[in-house]
């Protein structure tokens, strides 16, 4: 194990450094395996103690009424109690008449949008999408890959573009929308999943302002993690419906959040924002597809929060355990790969993700390793879209779900994987 | 107020008793008129009473686990909770694993299946539905407005049948259904909106078992009322499912039920049953677009009821409420209208409505005078494809919402507008 105090780069060892410091990992994945793991790192669940903050959710609400007097039991109410409305309008800088309070779940608001815009198309449409011959979406990657399932479930063409600390790449963007039949972006604004991006006030107002060919160019404005902050400098999202009216451009984001990862993940309310038109557009299909949301589960969680500042001050609770996840991926990260120059990751300041680059060719070998190990790690790739990382490099670690403790254990045993995987590849060996 | 002594046909008076007559029921119209009533018989609403019977639901569940240990406050388990799609399985007479438990609204699994359908077919379309160059439904009327505004909002044809005692008019179903562009059928098979009429086993049975020239041919069961018994003669569905499997078209129904008229209205839980082939179908699809259900109001459900016949027994309880609700629509129109030959009326012993058909040309008028009273019915022509009842001779009536007093005093204000709309028409004079 001497390799192990000479902290080089891997690729600067001499072939019979590299051919023994192979074996020492050898040695090291068989111990890993002998131990029997059973981890998961593979979704950004909440944990059980996470999920523990909000019980007192499961014996609310008291009584039935709102504050407006509606029998929250009934049919109705297609927007949502007005009460949370003005909640989530506070916390996302819009006006409470932009934002309908839904179901449980974010991607299906986003869905329900998509599937109008190809059966319908949108205020400002020529006509339904599904009649254009070519449908493409701009997919900044590493994103989330339920965005580009969806997308790739309506046969939408996905281009990737890289997203950078600040956003998406602004000067691949403003090529591709120059083609009409680029119709949107996905954009998961706040602590980007898996880069823990933050898309600044530049970007998103050049997003906004850009001209595109298509009339009808949505951006799909995710912002999933609006409040998920993991220190005391709390990054600001960026006001995209302001920007986005100011320059012209009213209908063109889509906003959306839940509380699925502040309260229950199951059984929160999401949330959609949008220009009046565009609200309009909305509540005007859904009106065909629903009576109303689940306002008994709206009324508990206003009870629950009280005010935005109730919800914020509960995001401080999460913080306190997601926070020594995170540092426990970096710290396992920085000790066993320091120095070899075999990958990089994100330290990100919210959200849900640790956004690991290994080695060109290993990811998927790494993940293979991790697999045989107990360790379950998403898919490599799966953060591109039809799960296709052409440098197979990219791997999203979700350290959420797992009790601190089998994080630090997993992460151990994905840092043997990653040595593991690059001195098979350096040395030109396998398995 | 003689002629109300002589109860005979209004169309059997001379010109001068019906003129006498006009007068009366214009002076009874204005004593209506100066109650100021502000009643409301529009919609199939439980009543905050029949609310009441649910509200152990406001603090339940009890802990966060199902039988299996399931945490049902986090994400996942799209098909819904085991245990909760057994026990209407067993209330539907299917298989559990045919069972999906979903969200709020069986309306919005409605809505899914026909997207879906619309963008990418279903197991044996030749093609998505949105690329047919007409696609038509066959639409039993009376019915429910919503299946045909849903109809309508994607430019789907509806051709009206008569909807009968025992379900709709097979011998017109026969004939529509050779045309390939007639894709679906909607029924509501148990307490129809708005008749009551009771799909009989023959009925469904060649609704099953007929050729249609479309391959992929859909009859969209929406037993709403299942379990909504009136009397102690409960009705038993057809079991659709087993007679299409049974005559080699296993994929033609497609099963919605629900909790709304059992629980709570707006927060209920939905349910979607059909062949193994239609359930991966469903799922394949709603796997992009949801993690899955609110699991956490499904463990709700699961403690309330119990099982299966927890379930029966509550509807019971409704029952109890519902009944006096509806003996007094009956009382008041057999009252006021019997004899004189100007309306008939259903007497359901089940379901949510009471279906009212009046003189011919009249059923608007009678709407216009009931809202100036203060009474709210349905739009006329509410059950029919577009509003549109060529006779204008149909006015749904709900009497449910209001309690039992309202009910009485609102159906003795109805019956004077009846009567007044048919003198008038009679007497070739209005208003």
């Amino acid at each position: 194990m001497t390799e192990q105090t000479t902290v080089a780069p891997l690729s600067s060892l001499s072939p019979a450094e590299l051919e023994a410091f192979l074996a020492s990992q050898r040695t090291a994945y068989t111990d890993l395996q002998n131990r029997g793991l059973k981890l998961d790192l593979t979704r950004g669940k909440p944990s059980a103690e996470q999920l523990d903050l909000c019980n007192e959710l499961l014996s609310l609400p008291k009584g039935h009424k709102d504050a407006s007097g509606t029998d929250v039991r009934n049919y109705g109410g297609l927007s949502g109690l007005p009460e949370l409305r003005a909640m989530f309008a506070d916390l996302l800088w819009v006006e409470p008449e932009q934002v309908i309070a839904g179901g449980n779940s974010s991607l299906t608001m986003m869905h329900d949008c998509l599937v109008q815009l190809l059966l319908h198309g949108g205020p400002d449409s020529p006509r339904p999408w599904s009649q254009e011959e070519t449908v493409k979406f701009v997919c900044p990657v590493p994103g989330y890959d339920r965005h580009f399932t969806m997308l790739a479930s309506y046969g939408i063409e996905m281009v990737p573009v890289a997203m950078h600390e600040d956003g998406p790449d602004m000067a691949a963007v403003r090529e591709l929308v120059k083609d009409p039949s680029v119709k949107g972006i996905w954009v998961v604004p706040t602590y980007a999943n898996p880069s823990g991006a933050v898309c600044s006030q530049e970007v998103a107002s050049e997003l906004a302002s850009m001209e595109t060919a298509a009339p009808d160019f949505r951006i799909f404005w995710d912002n999933a993690y609006a409040f998920h902050h993991l220190t005391e400098d709390e990054a600001k999202s960026a006001d995209i419906i302001t920007l986005a009216s100011g320059s012209g451009h009213p209908n063109r984001p889509l906003m959306f959040a839940s509380t699925s990862k502040i309260t229950f993940a199951g059984a929160g309310v999401a949330f959609f924002a949008a220009s009046k038109a565009n609200v309009d557009w909305y509540l005007g299909h859904q009106q065909f597809a629903s009576i109303g949301p689940d306002k008994v589960n709206q009324l508990r969680h206003i009870q629950f929060f009280g005010s935005a500042d109730g919800v914020r001050e509960h995001m401080a609770r999460h913080r306190a355990i997601l926070a020594p996840k995170f540092a426990a991926v970096d710290d396992a990260l920085t000790s066993a790969l320091s120095g070899r120059d075999v990958a990089t990751w994100s330290k990100p300041s919210g959200g849900y993700f640790v956004n690991l680059d290994v080695l060109d060719g290993t990811a998927s070998r790494v993940v293979e390793l991790a697999k045989g190990a107990g360790i379950a790690l998403t898919p490599a790739g799966a953060s591109y879209p039809h799960g296709n990382d052409p440098d197979d490099r990219n791997i999203r670690l979700a350290p959420s779900f797992p009790v601190l403790d089998e994080v630090e254990t997993a992460m151990a045993g994905v840092a043997t994987c990653v040595l593991l995987a690059a001195a098979e590849k350096l040395s030109g060996t396998q398995g």
